[in-house]
C-alpha cells in the first residue's frame, strides 16, 4: 500500500500525514471535516483571512491562489498538494512541487486543461466524448458564423473564470452578439442551446491504481445556479448506466488523483445522433452536486478525495438510502454579515442535516450552507426533494 | 427556538456559537468533528499540548483539568461550557461559570455526583433505579462486612478516578481484602459480583425541554475494557424496552443538558427480584458504547452533545443500519509512539469507517482509534462484529 508519491496508507502515523489544500472555502471546510476521523491533518490556503475551513483543520496560510511564497510554503508543509478551486494556478503548483518534492493531485495539466473551457471541451470530442456542438469565438464575426453553424439561440461562455453560470450568456439571435462578446469580455467559445431533458452529475474518483464513480445524481439549476441534487435521478435506469459509462470514460482523459464532478445534459437521442449524455462541464474537485454523498453514501466525496489524492484505497460508493440536497443561498439584495435564521426548522427536521458554512458576509446567490434530507430504501426520490425544499425555503439570510 | 442561556438556534450567527470543552482527547476531537458541519465552533482545554483535538477544531487552551485559569480563559471564549472528560472539576466549572455568566451543561453538580460511584449508586438507589447490591467500604472491615453481606467473591470500586476498569479489584474472599484495599487506597465500594447475562449500554440526552434516547448497544468488555459495541443489541425486545425505561429513568436524575453514556448489566430477572436491567455506571458525556451512532445513526451522539449543551433542538436518534464497532487499543508492551499498521486493510473494506484518534503516544490498552462497520437493514449485527473484529485483529501498533 506504500505509495511512492503519497503518504502511504499501510501505516498511519502520528502527526500526519498532512494534506495542503489551495482554497479554504466550503469544499475545503468539509475536506476538513473528512479527514479529521482518518486522522489525516490539513493546511489550506486562502487569500481571505480566517476562511471557512480555517476552524477545522490545522492552520491556513494567507494568500492568493496564484502566489509563490503562499503556495511554496504550502507544499513544504504538506505530503501532498491539492486544490479546491479552479482558481489555483497550475504553474505555480507544478513549480513548487517540482521545488519541494511534494506531489500535486490532480495533476495540473489537467486543471490547466479544465480551466480553459474551449481546451477543456477539444480535450473531451477528441477523445470521443459525447459533447454539445461548440465553436471557439474570439471576435464578433466569429460568434456570428457560429450561430449560423449552430443556430439561434446558443450559449456564449467565456473561456475562464467562470462560475455558478457567471460568464455564461445566452445569446438570441445576431443582434444581440455585440452585446455578448462585450459581457464575456475575452476569448470565449459558443454551445448549441441544449432542449435537455434534465441535468445530471457524476463525481468520479481516479485513486492509486482504482477508479470509481458515485450513483448518478440529478441536479436542478436556477438562473444558472444550482439548487438541489437528488439521488437516485430519476432517470431511466439505461440513462443512469450510460450516464455511468460517460463518467469513466471522461475519467480515463484526466491525470493525477482526486474527486471529479462531471455535469451532464440528458438529452433525447432522437435529436442528438442516438445519444442520451452529453457532457457539460467537468470540476477537478469535490463538486456541489455531490454534497449529498456525506450521508448519502458509505463513504463521501470529500473523504474519497482524500484517500484518493493520498493514494489510499477508496472507500465504497453505495448509496446508504436516497437522499435530496438543498443550497442555503444568500437570499439578500446586497452584501451584508452572514446568519441563518430559521435554522431550527432543520434541525428539528428528521433525518436532515445542516451545513453551515461560516461564510462572514452574505452576497446575493452566493452558497451558504446546505441541507441535506436523507430518507430510507424505497422512499420516493421527488418528495424528499420536497421537503428539502420546504426546510430550505423556512430559513433565510434576510434581516428580521 | 432562542435559549436564555445558551446559544440559541432560532438564529445562526457567523462565527460561532464556541463551545468550550474541558478535554481535547478522542472524545473532544469527535465532538470538533460533528460541531463543524453545524457551524459550531471549539475551544478545548487540555494539559497536553497539541491534543488529539487540536488539529480539527478552533483553539486549545493548554492547562489542567481543575485549574482556575485555565477554566476561566475557556468559559470568557465559550458561549457554553461543557467537558469530556469526569476530570473536569466542578468547583471551578461552577466558579468560573458564575464569573463569567457562561453556562455549564451538564451540571456541575452532577458530575460531582457521578465523580463519586458510591453517591452515584446512592443517587440512584434513593430513586428506585434498580442497581447491584453494594457496600460502602473505608476499611478493611467494612469490606470484610461487605463480603459478609454481599457474599464472597465481590468487586471493589476506588470512589474516585477509576476508568476503563482502572480502581475496580475483584476479590475472590476475606484473604485478599488487606490487598484489594491497598490497591483500590482510598475510599471505595463494594459491589456484588453479578452473574450478567450481557452488558448493555444505552446513550441518553438531555436537551432543552426534550429528552431522548438513542437504541440500545450490546457491549463486550474484556479486562474492564470496552472491546466492541453493537446494535441492535442481541437482547430479546422485552429487555431492550427495559433497558431504554431505565435510562429514562437515569436521565430524570441528572441536571443540565447533554448526551450522558448509561452502562448497564443484563441479568436474569429469576435471580434479582423479576428486575432484568441492572445500572452499572453512568458517564455525563459521550461515551465509547455510542461511537457506533456516528456512522449507525440518523443523528451522531456527538452531534447531538452539542446541540443538547447549546440548547439547540436534538437530531432523530433513529439506526439507519446494524452496526459494529471495535475499539484500537494500544497493543504495545510499553510506551512508544504511536501508528497503525494495516489501516489499508480497514480502508478497503466497504462499509468500514476508520476513526484514528492523533495520540502520539500507544500505551498498553490505550484507546487510539475505532472502526465501525454498518451493514444494511435485516443484516446479522453477530456477523457484522466478526467483521470489525476481523479488521481490528488485522491492524497493530506493535514496531515491525
Amino acid at each position: 500500500m506504500q505509495e511512492s508519491d503519497g503518504a502511504g496508507a499501510g501505516t498511519l502515523p502520528v502527526p500526519g500525514p498532512t494534506l495542503g489544500v489551495v482554497g479554504g472555502g466550503q469544499l475545503g471546510r468539509m475536506l476538513g471535516e473528512a479527514a479529521g476521523p482518518l486522522g489525516v491533518e490539513l493546511v489550506v490556503s486562502d487569500p481571505t483571512p480566517d476562511c471557512p475551513a480555517r476552524s477545522v483543520v490545522r492552520d491556513q496560510v494567507v494568500g492568493d491562489f496564484d502566489d509563490y511564497e503562499t503556495l511554496r510554503e504550502l507544499a513544504e508543509r504538506a505530503d501532498v498538494l491539492t486544490f479546491e478551486i479552479e482558481l489555483a494556478d497550475p504553474d505555480t503548483l507544478d513549480r513548487v512541487s517540482e521545488e519541494t518534492g511534494t506531489p500535486v493531485h490532480p495533476a495540473p495539466e489537467t486543471l490547466r486543461t479544465i480551466q480553459d473551457k474551449y481546451v477543456q471541451k477539444e480535450a473531451l470530442a477528441d477523445r470521443g466524448i459525447p459533447v454539445p456542438a461548440y465553436r471557439r469565438v474570439d471576435t464578433v464575426e466569429d460568434l456570428l458564423a457560429a450561430g449560423d453553424d449552430l443556430g439561434w439561440p446558443l450559449m456564449l461562455k467565456a473561456r475562464r473564470g467562470g462560475y455558478d453560470g457567471r460568464g455564461n450568456v445566452p445569446v438570441e439571435g445576431p443582434d444581440g452578439a455585440e452585446a455578448a462578446m462585450d459581457a464575456v469580455a475575452g476569448p470565449a467559445m459558443a454551445e448549441e442551446m441544449l432542449d435537455f431533458e434534465r441535468e445530471l452529475a457524476v463525481m468520479g474518483l481516479r485513486g492509486a491504481g482504482e477508479r470509481d464513480t458515485f450513483p448518478v445524481t440529478e441536479t436542478i439549476h436556477r438562473e444558472e445556479i444550482l439548487r438541489e441534487s437528488i439521488s437516485p435521478a430519476r432517470a431511466a435506469d439505461g440513462v443512469r448506466a450510460r450516464a455511468q459509462e460517460v463518467a469513466d470514460e471522461v475519467l480515463d482523459a484526466m491525470d493525477g488523483r482526486g474527486a471529479f464532478g462531471i455535469e451532464l445534459f440528458q438529452v433525447d437521442p432522437d435529436d442528438y445522433d442516438g445519444e442520451a449524455i452529453l457532457v457539460n462541464e467537468i470540476a477537478p474537485r469535490p463538486h456541489n452536486s455531490g454534497h449529498w454523498t456525506i450521508e448519502g453514501c458509505l463513504t463521501s466525496q470529500f473523504e474519497n478525495h482524500v484517500r484518493a489524492v493520498l493514494g489510499w484505497p477508496l472507500g465504497a460508493t453505495d448509496r446508504r438510502a436516497p437522499a435530496a440536497n438543498a443550497n442555503l443561498l444568500g437570499d439578500v439584495e446586497e452584501n451584508r454579515p452572514a446568519e441563518l435564521r430559521g435554522a431550527d426548522r432543520v434541525l428539528e427536521a428528521d433525518g436532515a442535516a445542516l451545513h453551515w458554512y461560516c461564510k462572514r458576509e452574505a452576497r446575493p446567490l452566493r452558497k451558504l450552507g446546505h441541507v441535506t434530507q436523507v430518507g430510507t430504501d424505497g422512499d420516493d426520490v421527488g418528495e424528499l426533494l420536497e421537503r428539502v425544499r420546504g426546510l430550505r425555503d423556512a430559513t433565510t439570510c434576510r434581516p428580521e
